[in-house]
């Protein structure tokens, strides 16, 4: 078994719970939605308006479960460790296993995430254990169908040489966000520093650091609570999916 | 006017009828596809699973003929030199505008083309005024829908030296098919040297060249032939659509 298939199987079997963080290092790990046929094609044509936040990276036949090209064999029923369900917009439950709420209607989409990122950025000197935050923005989102929003986006801070070469590291990675979308001044995002959506309370900014952000893959999320669909089955925050794909095989040398 | 809308104007009003090769430098150019709603979904798929064959720049609202993101104030239905029609997977016509075609239904995609990355090659001191060629192989696509059939590439003969310069611009430019897909013998894609659908007839490889090959945006109009497609709309071959965008914008540094 290679390391992905392994921490997959510990998943499915249960004895992984937990978040994904740290998982099958070197694998691609991804981001989980899952909806309807009649929603698939806006979601989809979402997905390519707003490509530095949903990068898509496969999609699944109606009714399938098995992830075919990023990881034959898998299924993801079951080998998330959690899932988040979303009825009408509103975040109904979690769950362990989605077996019971299956329909031969429903299509699912993996997206890039920023895991495979943050061991990139470590072996360019870049630390990743300090705080990130996930936060909503007021920059519209580019609307498809039903689906609209504003962008969710993940904050760092970074001295300006670690800036400069994350933003070089990132741009590499288009499947995983891409470069920053802004740098400096969170009111020009209209980020929302006081009600983080991940990570603790922001304190105030020590001199020296610059904010910088990029977009996030919780903005489909965003766009379904704001356009209130039906039924949205997504992974629970940072607990993806763990693919055979390798990271350095996706990114632009 | 910028260069982009000097053209386009030109093209709209009949005073540039030919390949749009060498217009407004420095400017995306695309290949079209027109297709009904009821297929869009699938193509989409098609597109997301053949990222290099069909990297897709814009998708937009069905019966819309403005591309609103890439190129504001343009018309699909005008804006290009030339157009081919596809129906029931045959090429029945080709067209100067196609607004006697229209439907409200018909879904359009703006997909990347090689052209830009031409420029950055010579920028980098890889000729492109040599022969090329677009073949046909027998490495299948992955099939979305109805959608199938094999790869169509673009083939270019280079010095080692080029085409490993070759290989690095081209990996920059993701949206516009992105690094090669194969070098060496042609035997290996089934590339099909006997019929080329575009450039002169295949001589003797000369010693000391390479043969290099990409993904050819071609691809989709050789799956709508092999999937029948009824109604299908692309650019004529060398006939382009030219956008706003700036290409250095959409490369990776």
């Amino acid at each position: 078994m290679t390391p992905a298939q392994a921490a997959r199987f510990a998943i499915r079997t249960g004895r992984h719970t937990g978040p994904t963080h740290g998982l099958a290092l070197g694998y691609v790990q991804c981001n989980l939605v899952i909806l309807r046929r009649a929603l698939a094609f806006d979601f989809l044509v979402y997905c390519q308006r707003n490509p530095r936040a949903c990068p898509v990276l496969e999609v699944l036949e109606p009714g399938e479960s098995e992830p075919r090209l990023s990881a034959p064999g898998a299924d993801l029923r079951f080998d998330l460790p959690k899932y988040a369900i979303y009825r009408n917009g509103i975040r109904t439950q979690e769950e362990h296993g989605i077996e019971h709420l299956w329909e031969p209607e429903l299509v699912s989409f993996l997206i890039g995430s920023g895991i495979t990122f943050d061991q990139a950025l470590e072996r360019a000197g870049v630390p990743t254990h300090r705080d990130r935050w996930v936060l909503r923005t007021r920059r519209p989102t580019v609307p498809a169908g039903p689906f609209h929003g504003n962008l969710v986006v993940t904050m760092r801070w970074l001295t300006p040489a670690q800036a400069i070469v994350a933003t070089q590291v990132s741009s590499r990675f288009p499947m995983n966000h891409g470069a920053p979308i802004h740098m400096g001044d969170p009111a020009e995002l209209g980020a929302d520093l006081q009600q983080p959506l991940f990570g603790p309370p922001v304190p105030a900014l020590p001199p020296g650091l610059i904010p910088v952000f990029w977009a996030c893959g919780v903005t489909p999320q965003a766009a379904a609570e704001t356009a209130r669909i039906d039924l949205m089955i997504t992974h629970s925050p940072a607990h993806g999916f763990i693919t055979d794909l390798l990271a350095d095989q996706l990114c632009i040398p």
